[in-house]
């Protein structure tokens, strides 16, 4: 059997955009650059614009400055200082402990897998994630992400005051004298959840027709009695992790479709909660969201160019990505201790409009616990 | 010679973190799916989920249905649909097409890279940037800059009007009622980014000692007298481009050390942009902003753990990155008519503190044309 030893670990990121790689690192870094795992410490090489604060406020065991190491190998390995990118760094640090194997995340860079693999060398891809600690949740973890939901929270409650402070106006809402848009409310969502240290990007504010398509955020006049998806997953600044829920409002009068669509997706997202636990699999949480909407038949089905029903998965990780390990979909393999899911089910048909409401929670031995919370009105006069 | 028809280009991300492929698309799409380009044609495979917006909304030639092209792909490669991910999706159009070359950008991730090679296909690693006329900007690139630094003016322009209407009382400045913070002051420069439409991530308010370190966000209270840099790039949510502009500010009573560093520092700026030209290498305008500063002494160098001086190259390309093509440094290529580039000369001495002053501007057949301006007092009382 193979020594761990003679494996080192390449990441090349900005830690910024890798999740990976600021779960290793700690500490945001906006450009990217060479981290190295070998025999269970890690270094970072980073530039002098970088070096005294990823020094201070990295996990790393050792940071190295770039302009030093690139003068090292550009001496050892007799090359011109113009010439010493980042592969060669990374060939120098394979050759000098001795590596067998170097292993990289599957999101490493063509171009330096490419020269490695050129250079003789052997690369394994490792498993999607990298670190796979980073789908269980420590606790400080999970209170990181209920804060996320706090602010999430927090910039649904300011769509919900603006929309009940809205006036109906044949078919439009004014609001503060100007007519209600999707783009205003967003806005006044996203610098809410400034105000509670969140990054919000993409916020969803969508009515009527534009909300049956689960990725259009919305734009122009909202308009009364159609259903408003209000989907908010900011990112908290200073820890990286997000936050993720929705609600969905209706300002004005339901009709009764709209009524029985909002009380089936609350139905399916408390059946999905209810079968939470670790053991289950993702597929089955999904399955018991799903057939509250089989029984009442409402059908997922292809219509022309588009699609309507329960058109995407239960639920999804989160974390330091809005979007990763474990899948709450009809293929979700089985859930565990520290997970922490979105349980978001969702039906849509232009008719009727659409709606999803999203909550946050950690999986338990016994069930689960919630992350995110906040009771509203749907309906608002 | 071999034809360029036998060449087909994948990239696989999300528009939302790659340029190059929202370049490629014109739409933001928050999860990685797969581009393909072939004889001048330009195809997206794309789930249902964003089927309808993409179809709709971006630039590409055709849109494909990722759950249709699965089917077609686990039929025809006779495989599991399970089986089917974007290595056998890139597999299958290769050959489909007969293709003897994939090319695929330098970020292409490597678990797929791995894959096709594995299968015995050509690849070769595009160049950066994967599409060059990105470095190049039209009319309404720049206006679309122009718009991104008139939102960053906007920050800037509120953070001095906080400092004005700031009190100072003892070594803390108080700003209605509470102690002013860096973070404080970001959120306010923030919050106006977002009503200009702009998201700006990163936002530098760093006062003191804090401000010699140029990736130092800022944090805790902004004391008098000491000059602090604000320096904020939010991106334009609808058209995906930057704007980035940094002034320096005091507050309260600037000795005569920080007089003349400010006074430096606008006359390095003043140089480096009177040398911007078409075909003048951006080495050169770098050259002559660091000439400013060796003419008056300012030495840059190591000190102990970090570096004072000019620490910094004096721009970069900017664009739908934040730092893109091209580079204005030591070894900063010719300059081309349509390149836009940051000018920000900056100096950092703790004894004296930080101070950075940055425009844009687009490169000209007969010098440079400003896409960025404020004016503005440095020194607040």
């Amino acid at each position: 059997m193979k020594s761990k030893s003679s494996v080192i670990r390449f990441l090349y990121a900005a830690s910024e955009q890798s999740a990976d790689l600021f779960y290793l690192s700690g500490v945001f870094v906006p450009d990217a650059y060479l981290s190295i795992i070998f025999r269970g410490r890690s270094y970072a090489v980073v530039s002098r614009l970088e070096y005294g604060r990823v020094k201070a406020q990295s996990k790393y065991n050792e940071v190295l400055l770039l302009e030093s190491v690139r003068n090292e190998v550009a001496k050892a390995m007799r090359l011109e200082l113009a010439a010493v990118g980042p592969a060669e760094l990374m060939l120098y640090f394979a050759k000098q402990h001795k590596a067998e194997i170097i292993e990289v995340p599957g999101s490493f860079p063509s171009l330096y897998y490419a020269k490695l693999r050129d250079a003789g060398l052997k690369l394994e891809i490792g498993a999607e994630p990298f670190f796979p600690a980073r789908a269980i949740k420590t606790d400080a973890e999970a209170q990181a992400i209920r804060e996320g939901n706090a602010a999430s929270a927090a910039g649904i409650r300011a769509a919900e005051r603006v929309l009940r402070a809205s006036k109906i106006e044949g078919k439009r809402l004014k609001y503060e004298g100007a007519t209600l848009t999707s783009e205003r409310l967003r806005m006044i969502i996203d610098q809410t959840c400034l105000a509670e240290g969140a990054l919000a990007q993409n916020t969803i504010v969508a009515g009527g027709l534009q909300a049956c398509d689960p990725h259009e955020g919305g734009h122009g006049p909202l308009k009364p009695n159609e259903l408003i998806i209000v989907d908010v997953f900011p990112r908290i600044q200073k820890t990286g992790y997000h936050g993720d829920m929705t609600r969905t409002f209706l300002k004005g009068k339901a009709n009764d479709a709209q009524h029985a669509l909002v009380a089936a997706v609350r139905d399916a997202q408390k059946a999905a909660l209810a079968k939470v636990k670790a053991g289950v699999s993702g597929a089955s949480v999904h399955k018991s969201a799903d057939a509250v909407f089989q029984e009442r038949g409402y059908l997922t089905e292809r219509q022309s160019e588009s699609f309507v029903g329960f058109i995407h998965s239960t639920g999804h990780g989160l974390g330091l990505e809005i979007h990763e390990e474990p899948r709450v979909s009809p293929t979700g393999g089985r859930l565990r201790t520290g997970h922490v899911i979105t349980i978001e089910p969702g039906l849509y048909y232009p008719e009727i409009g659409g709606c999803r409401i999203e909550d946050v929670v950690r999986v338990t031995k016994e069930g689960s616990e919630l992350l995110s919370s906040m009771r509203y009105r749907w309906e608002i006069r």
